[in-house]
């Protein structure tokens, strides 16, 4: 690894989360004694990491940089950019943490199950300058799919440097607009560098508006003759507010369902993106006191999310709502890569209740992305006209098509860098270089502790999700050299032993005539020697037998 | 479970696979002392069943009613409807397996391996109608993404029973038409009853058509500079035609890279599938002879399946295939759902190397699927105009919302039959009744072994896979009651031990502490009761500590 080696009036550029891959964003800016981070989020992980609840940076270079850092700016309030903070905190001083609007009420309840952190949060308004140091930073609305979006722009004095935040262009959003003046202007004034969101690079031309989707809604809403249960994601306060609207035009009160959505249900009520009639809302308890044509269920468990509420109605454990015919149930909402099979299964089970159901499609706009698809990316490149790209926010095959976009679009060629986490572009107003590396890499949160799931553990958990363990345990006598009793074979996740006593019988004689073997003139017991033979032994009759690999835990206990 | 009770006029029409899920086809027609089956399929398992290579279905019913059968009749040559007949054979007798084209040589070749299982294969004419006892069979060709496709009529005393096998529509195909004046003249004939594929009932309007992908794949194959390299599925011998006439176009050579690829091209060309002038497949060791914009390259892999040639191109660990800049990879699939992450990790992968990537996508039709849309499965109805209505070959969902679509289309409200493997629908020409069930299940397959994995087994993999384990042993001298040495803490998968002796030592010591209480006045060691203890300590100890619940396997030996 090239360490980084900034010169003097070079801008530092880097990722220490967010590039190849989708989550855990944490974006740098250093110029001299000076270093801004953009978000701090957490990474939700795939299947391959078996067990393992989120994954965050490591910050072993912010750590080291402490003294520089001047501030954490927040684009906005989604896990994937704030969820990591707490964390954050506990390792790396944060002089001041900026945000806005939602993202603040948000960061302040995530800082409530950590009272003894106490760090200075400061709301910024949309139009003002920031300034911290040499750098200052300005801000610029975005449509995205949460409340309160916004791009950054710093200010260096080689140029300025704009971070897109998560947008896209939605010309009829449920929310404010963006800010297309700002934009056009940044670009007319002349922009450095662009970091640009590249979640959608794959989907063509332009994600759908949420008007799409509120008419969609109320149009289905008409002609649902039971109970209308909605479920969405939590954080999206303006799906909500379409669907509080719905009910309104169809008369149907309203029964909020999971622990977040309740949350945001009040939230949003009180900061105001929520608008409805004093009544709209009812006590859960009392949904049966109503005619089902007269309710609608907000709930959570879009994704098939085993604990959420959808997914408890549909397994039927749910205590309060029993789906039966006639209600309809409306996925406001796109299974997310890796979980179509949960949701799947949640669907089956709805129609096995009798339920309809309804899912986002070409012929039902139930849903719409957050993200820029291709079009709103170039439509972003023509307003920013920045001199040098750098796609973001992305796995690679992403990054690398938006870099392509950008070259489309108007980036001169050789003026785009598709980098990893940990890569330093140095930027200046008249050149551009990749100038090394800094430490990146993935820390596990599993449970309690942070960090102490390591890359063997995992790689243990994946082995034994796939043919178990067997175990083999040897007793020997050290005074007489010899093994004691018969060895004792166990197994979990392999074969069930209480059906295969006679394999089980015929492994543990195998092992106790091998071991006893080798025992017999050795001085000393040697008991890694004699694990590394049972593990042997033991791997190659059982492939033998039913080409299975399970993982084979030796023991070797020595009694006197 | 009620049992089936036929009467002595009824039909009986059930799946022992095939309902509720898509893999392991079985479809069985009993008429009094007769009983003809359609397909023997396997399932590829979603990642649920961890290890597991595949499931096939209990065959009891089968065995218990063996004098009955009188044929076994195949519509087509894919895994899911053939791939588990010789599990089938090593139960079931079966007096005659009926095949046609294609499936008659991969169920050949599928028996190379199974040299003792020596059935009667017999290939069907698809105008002839075979006689089977009282029951008779005749067929018609439909379109699917394999050669000779098939629907299976069954004549019966009280009415025709149709079957479609797997089936789209597919006016410009690469192959033979579809037999619609077959279909159109049963339906003019009359049908009692109606089984059809729901696999795509949530996928509206119609199919792609074949000629289209051809097209598509042309126009990308003039534009390509470097190699064209393209991944499809191994049994789709069309497409590699398709592929075949792209590279003729653009003068370029084919090699074919992994093994059932090459068993694909083999028996294609063998069975005149496969058209190419001599000399337009090359040894794939002479690829490196020819200049990059002359060779074609068909490989497996497009499921991102670790072992196969694409995915070792992707890592750099293909032995004779290096990517570079200017090649282009052609995904002329999808992804297949629970897939979506190794397709993408190795689409990431080829970027990474500076190959140019197309998939599947509204802007570029690499490929389409083999099975109906709505508007086909509407089709289909229209054509066969059937009294009774039984979606199959389909998760619930599919095949609630492929019942909806009977009903739309002429099927009378209450003849539509959503069911579950094993439920048995007892027709005649005046009524249709659920009539009770017949054994139906899942067997496991994993290695060499039949069903010898059970559910406890699938559910110690899943605990394994999300905590990992932890073992106590425990070794006990029997004539002083007293703990020997301190009890081993082994773990995998939960935290790597090296690195936590403080802890290892810890439970080590409260194990001993609680053993020794137990055991101080006990007449007879009571190894379950001290099994429990352990188990109940360490859980309660480390939940505590970690928040973890790592599988407990308590080990305890006893000396004298």
């Amino acid at each position: 690894m090239q360490e980084k080696i900034l010169k003097h009036n070079e801008v530092g550029v880097f990722a220490l989360g967010g590039l190849g891959e989708v989550g855990k964003n944490m974006y740098c800016v250093e110029y001299q004694d000076e270093l801004i981070i953009i978000d701090s989020g957490i990474l939700f992980p795939d299947d391959h990491l078996l067990g393992i609840d989120y994954v965050i940076n490591d910050y072993s270079y912010l750590v080291e940089n402490q003294d520089k850092i001047t501030a954490l700016v927040i684009t906005h309030g989604h896990e994937d950019h704030i969820g990591a903070i707490p964390y954050l905190l506990r390792q790396v001083k944060i002089p001041k943490i900026y945000a806005n609007g939602l993202a603040i009420g948000l960061i302040k309840n995530k800082l409530e199950e950590h009272r003894d952190l106490k760090p200075t949060l400061i709301e910024y308004d949309e139009d003002e300058r920031l300034k911290l140091g040499k750098l200052s930073v300005s801000f610029f609305r975005t449509n995205h799919s949460i409340p309160d979006s916004f791009g950054i722009v710093v200010h260096t004095p080689e140029g300025k440097i704009v971070h897109t935040g998560d947008f896209k262009f939605d010309f009829t959003p449920t929310g404010p607009d963006a800010d297309y003046q700002k934009m056009a202007g940044l670009g007319q004034a002349g922009v450095l560098l662009l970091l640009s969101d590249s979640t959608n690079a794959e989907l063509g031309a332009f994600t759908k508006s949420e008007a799409g989707v509120s008419e969609t809604i109320k149009d289905i809403f008409t002609k649902i003759e039971g109970r209308a249960i909605v479920a969405t994601f939590a954080s999206n306060i303006h799906r909500v507010q379409q669907i509080v609207e719905a009910s309104i035009a169809t008369k149907r009160k309203i029964a909020v369902f999971g622990r977040s959505m309740i949350r945001t249900v009040e939230v949003g009520t009180e900061m105001g993106y929520i608008k409805a009639p004093e009544g709209t809302f009812i006590d859960s308890r009392s949904i049966n006191k109503y005619a089902a044509n007269k309710i609608t269920i907000v709930c959570t468990g879009s994704q098939g999310e085993p604990l959420a509420a959808l997914s408890r109605i549909a397994a039927g454990t749910h205590r309060q709502i029993k789906v039966s015919n006639g209600d309809t149930v409306i996925f406001s909402s796109s299974p997310i890569p890796g979980n179509q099979e949960s949701v799947g299964k949640t669907i089956n089970q709805l129609f096995r209740r009798g339920a309809n159901v309804i899912i986002n499609s070409p012929f039902a706009d139930t849903h719409t992305s957050g993200h820029a698809g291709q079009e709103e990316m170039k439509l972003m490149l023509k307003l920013i006209k920045p001199k040098y790209f750098m796609p973001i926010h992305g796995e690679y095959r992403m990054l690398k098509i938006h870099s392509q976009i950008g070259i489309m679009t108007g980036v001169k060629k050789g003026n785009e860098f598709v980098m990893d986490n940990g890569d330093v572009l140095a930027v200046t107003r008249r050149s551009a270089r990749i100038a090394g590396k800094v430490k990146a890499g993935n820390i596990y949160i599993d449970g309690k502790s942070i960090g102490d799931i390591g890359s063997i553990v995992i790689r243990d958990r994946k082995l034994l999700s796939e043919d178990g363990l067997l175990s083999a345990i040897v007793t020997i006598n050290e005074s007489t050299n010899e093994v004691i009793n018969k060895p004792v074979i166990i197994s979990r996740g392999f074969i069930y032993m209480r059906e295969h006593t006679e394999l089980t019988s015929e492994l543990s004689s195998l092992v106790k005539e091998s071991v006893s073997k080798k025992i017999k003139d050795m001085k000393k017991i040697n008991v890694s020697l004699l694990k590394r033979e049972i593990t042997k032994l033991l791997s190659d009759i059982i492939y033998e037998k039913t080409e299975r690999s399970p993982m084979i835990m030796p023991v070797v206990m020595i009694v006197e």
